[in-house]
């Protein structure tokens, strides 16, 4: 997959929130090139707020840095919107329900061979998890069911988006150290980078770099949790899984 | 179903924890009567420690208080097992890998029968989840994939454990009642109940009380979360789901 090409942050707020950055709108610009015009977004991960609006604040900012957004879900036909696209957008809210609309939408193949050949793809949060070959590390709660947790499988690890290992007083729930410790217990061989906010992940085939300027924090069954500074080499992530 | 039995918990650390409470015991004795002897225990939730281990916990736990604890990740025969019990215990964990055990057992047909002829049910955290419609409204993570996610529906409400309206300063993630406003959002007519640390729904056919001294917090689509106190009743939850 020597062609892949992905932008995978972790909180889109910054990216199209109401005081983005500078830092993320210069890193998509640069992630994207100047040959990407049209940008397909997938809003379905919304659930309070509906989709029209989802697609119109993306609009908002994306516009003025020289992109058209289609929304997929205005899409008479889903596979040709994947077709006509540069790039691919997905959106964050809830993981479950994005990936059961996904399922739905009858795109994930399509997707996922575009993306193996070269189109770009970039999300954030629930549209991290969806990049990974399973949404078994999203934070979220499963309020709608897909019909499965396999996802675009673009990368060969998990991300945890919005991670933290910030553990209030008093809070007896457990830390994220803890979830993602159950996780890779019961997911021997598979890795897990846990991405703070504020940063990113950039895939150019065989290479990663991590944006933003903190550690982020690795996990994989029988190696104590740590973390990986940005100028360390994050292309480990990338061999071939352990059995 | 006015046979029905169940106490549904929102933490098991009152109860089998290092510091047992009085109010939990009472409360568990007081629920399952003189006439049961053998309780049937569903480790299955349990992540990093073993289930032998979590077995051997609950056994120093219930022992004392006259009951025969047989885990089912022991028995040869599951449905046997189930057969021979007074009661089922399902201990708490991660709901998706005991949700994917039980059906591996090949027993949800059969406790969700007995349960429904009489047999008592109680269950912690995950447990409670489990006695649920479905495990949609559990608060963890999603590390192993179950073959669905409907459960035992022994009640016609949602239970969300662990309930807490805490936002620490500084967090960036949904509170609670985002998450489970999201829910009833997404899940039109579904009642959800939050159970807070240190409560309990003990459910007597077609009736319920809230044990512990907190209300309980109740969301349902269309209508602003509010708390339910201890004396009000909650017999509501159990009425026909609205469509």
């Amino acid at each position: 997959m020597t062609n892949r090409r992905l932008l995978l942050i972790s909180n889109g707020s910054e990216l199209i929130g109401d005081n983005p950055s500078r830092f993320y709108h210069d890193s998509l610009k640069d992630f994207l090139g100047a040959s990407v015009k049209r940008v397909l977004f997938v809003p379905f991960a919304t659930v309070i707020n509906s989709e029209d609006a989802y697609r119109d604040k993306v609009r908002r900012h994306f516009g003025p840095l020289g992109y058209e957004v289609e929304s997929l879900h205005d899409a008479g036909d889903a596979r040709a919107a994947v077709e006509r696209a540069d790039a691919v957008a997905v959106g964050g809210g809830n993981t479950f329900k994005l990936l059961r609309a996904v399922y739905e939408s009858g795109i994930i193949e399509l997707v996922r061979g575009r993306v193996r050949g070269g189109m770009p793809y970039f999300g954030w949060s629930a549209g991290s998890n969806l990049a990974c070959p399973t949404i078994r590390t999203t934070n979220d709660m499963p309020i709608v069911e897909p019909p499965s947790f396999e996802a675009f499988d673009l990368v060969p690890f998990q991300i945890n988006p919005h991670y933290t290992d910030y553990h209030p007083p008093g809070h007896m729930g457990e830390t994220r150290d803890e979830r993602l410790g159950e996780f890779v217990h019961a997911n021997p061989g598979v890795r897990v980078i846990g991405l703070r906010e504020g940063t990113m992940l950039r895939v150019e085939g065989d290479e990663i770099k991590l944006l933003g300027g903190k550690p982020a924090r690795y996990f994989i069954k029988g190696e104590a949790p740590r973390d990986v500074a940005p100028e360390e080499s994050f292309n480990f992530l990338l061999a071939e899984a352990r059995p």
